[in-house]
């Protein structure tokens, strides 16, 4: 296998050979999820030269140094593909690495790991494989809150059906206007059900968008779905200083998803100021994104003040939230401990994409599907 | 206002003058609801004729004998046009009516009325006009089943961060598919926002829709919502017959809508025999046309022998739900108190619907929009 993989993958080379079987290369996959049916078979069939290890390891469950059931050095030395989450092996310990696919739509925790920071391996995210659900979990919440269903649902336990018809205090959400703070395939997907509810779409990127190409998705989505050609928003915003948030953030906006990944940037993106310009609408804030994109206390000061009128969290800073932490108890308020990306259609998705990866790397091509900038962090 | 006017309005003519500034008309108005700012000034220009009182009685509150404030004798004698909801004149006390346009989407409880039995007056639904907050019910409760969100609501009251990520039951609605009985203008709008989410649409009406045409809607919708055309189904099922229903039920549903009116025909619709028809895919039911379209000792059993996984209400039978009824206590269930039409827009868009079919009075014509059909009852 000499000439086919690389002395030493950690410097990428622009272009590789060909190696249609994948002969020489070993698929590590470290994770919890199940393999469907046959995929195993399906890679035996169309890459007779890889060869494939599981280990049901939950990538997030242990510490780094946890040993894992099933792994041996050996394979260690011999893996070029590893499916795997926030557990990395050393450079040394993994010579051979030629892409790491994650698990997750978010690649911060690698960031500052050795096999990302200082080789050019290329590492791609699961993003787009959780833009439904996470899009079903903002709409959700969102209509729950506009439809008092935690109310209604507080009265269950009673048995008590009063009725609010007189006092009418249900909006629903035609001609309402939402703006995504991060236009990626969770964004797109909430705009394209939001759309199809009535809703106008505002989009916030941090690179501008001029025109109809760079507007486009380049990420995986699920067929069909969310927005591939950005002609969705009807107004897109653009920036990275506050200034060009403030100018999102004060355009009259009825609900604000918060989808951008978590990078030096983001951290602590919205805070008082950020949400005192919110309050002119008393927008609806949606965190999906990660926590410390929020700065929580200034979280729960703008909904004590009144300057938003709800927010739903997937994601909080701290995770987990303590029991005793104040969010709790804040009103209108749904928190759920980020698990808005769970899906049993997860692994189907997540196969898919690194399907188009092996693909790739099979036709000796260096550039993947959903990877991660090295510049820009995600 | 002699040859304007017929003398026997009961008996409408298959023409009608022209009377462009409605003179000799009065509208009489028992809503509850507000009146967004400038509507009279507005009909004031429009129609210089036409008269205007309104009540804020809500004609759902009092028994049909009470009096109403604001009314007089002389208003019920010169009315020709009545907005209202259940309350309604005798045909001795209203001689002169030509119009009665109701609040609400479902019109059954006029079908034994003498005013509707027994004169060939005009009656208008408000159908359409709650097609948007009912299709957001029907998706935020649904998403929430699927999400598991009542769990995490729960969960908060203690402080709970417990995640779920391990055995990631959550399923999202992708390659779903949603049966929607009865495709009306809640159902269209259904449709519209389960599409986005990529799930796919069957519907069933009980007049078979062979044709393009047959397929439009033809009452109110929000301009750019709905499905007017009807081109969103994947399969379009009909029937009066419960075979033809059972065929429908039998398709591989994942969740079913109800959404259609209480008529003799549809009452009792889905009993036990209907709901084990759903057992192969456990169809998650959600209701929200009239209660008694369900059979609820049924519903009950279905639930209790896992036919269906779960069932939102916003219609019950009976209703009000009294406290001690055993629905309350089921697992996966969610129950609203009939309130899924309610939006602050209810009113600006009846009243979207009013002005057009005064116009279409105006105009001399004998055909409504919404128009009440004697022999469906809908």
């Amino acid at each position: 296998m000499g000439n086919i993989i690389p002395d030493n993958a950690l410097e990428t080379p622009s272009t590789m050979a060909p190696n249609k079987d994948l002969v020489g290369h070993k698929l590590l996959i470290l994770s919890q999820l199940d393999m469907p049916d046959g995929y195993r078979e399906h890679l035996r069939t169309k890459y007779p030269g890889l060869r494939v290890v599981h280990s049901r390891f939950n990538p997030w469950a242990a510490h780094v140094d946890a040993t894992i059931p099933g792994i041996t050095d050996e394979d260690w030395a011999e893996v070029t593909v590893l499916l795997t989450g926030p557990r990395l092996p050393t450079i040394e310990e993994a010579p051979r690495m030629q892409l790491v696919q994650l698990q997750s739509a978010g690649a911060n925790y690698v960031l500052e790991n050795p096999l990302f920071k200082d080789t050019k391996i290329p590492f791609c995210t699961a993003n787009g494989v959780a833009g439904p659900p996470i899009a079903e979990w903002v709409i959700c919440t969102y209509l729950a809150y506009q439809h008092d269903i935690p109310h209604y649902l507080e009265n269950m336990r009673d048995g008590n059906w009063e009725r609010r018809w007189d006092n009418m205090q249900t909006l629903d959400v035609v001609a309402q206007r939402v703006g995504i703070l991060g236009y990626g395939s969770i964004g797109r997907q909430v705009a394209r059900v939001a759309t199809a509810m009535g809703m106008e779409v505002y989009a916030y990127t941090n690179r501008p968008r001029p025109t109809p190409e760079s507007r486009r998705d380049h990420s995986w989505h699920p067929p069909g779905l969310g927005d591939p050609e950005g002609t969705l928003p009807a107004r897109w915003f653009s920036g990275t200083t506050p200034a060009e948030l403030d100018e999102f953030l004060s355009s009259g906006l009825d609900l604000l998803v918060v989808a951008v990944p978590l990078t030096p940037d983001t951290r602590g993106m919205l805070g008082a100021a950020q949400f005192k310009l919110l309050a002119k609408k008393k927008t609806y804030v949606s965190n999906i994104g990660r926590g410390p994109t929020i700065v929580t206390d200034d979280l729960i000061t703008a909904l004590d003040e009144g300057w938003i009128r709800g927010v739903a969290l997937d994601v909080t800073d701290p995770e987990p939230l303590p029991r005793d932490h104040p969010l709790w108890r804040k009103k209108n308020i749904i928190i759920t401990p980020h698990v808005s990306g769970n899906s049993k259609n997860y692994s189907e998705r997540l196969l898919a994409i690194l399907d188009v990866n092996l693909e790739r790397l099979s036709e000796g091509k260096t550039e993947f599907l959903n990877q991660v900038s090295r510049k820009r962090g995600y």
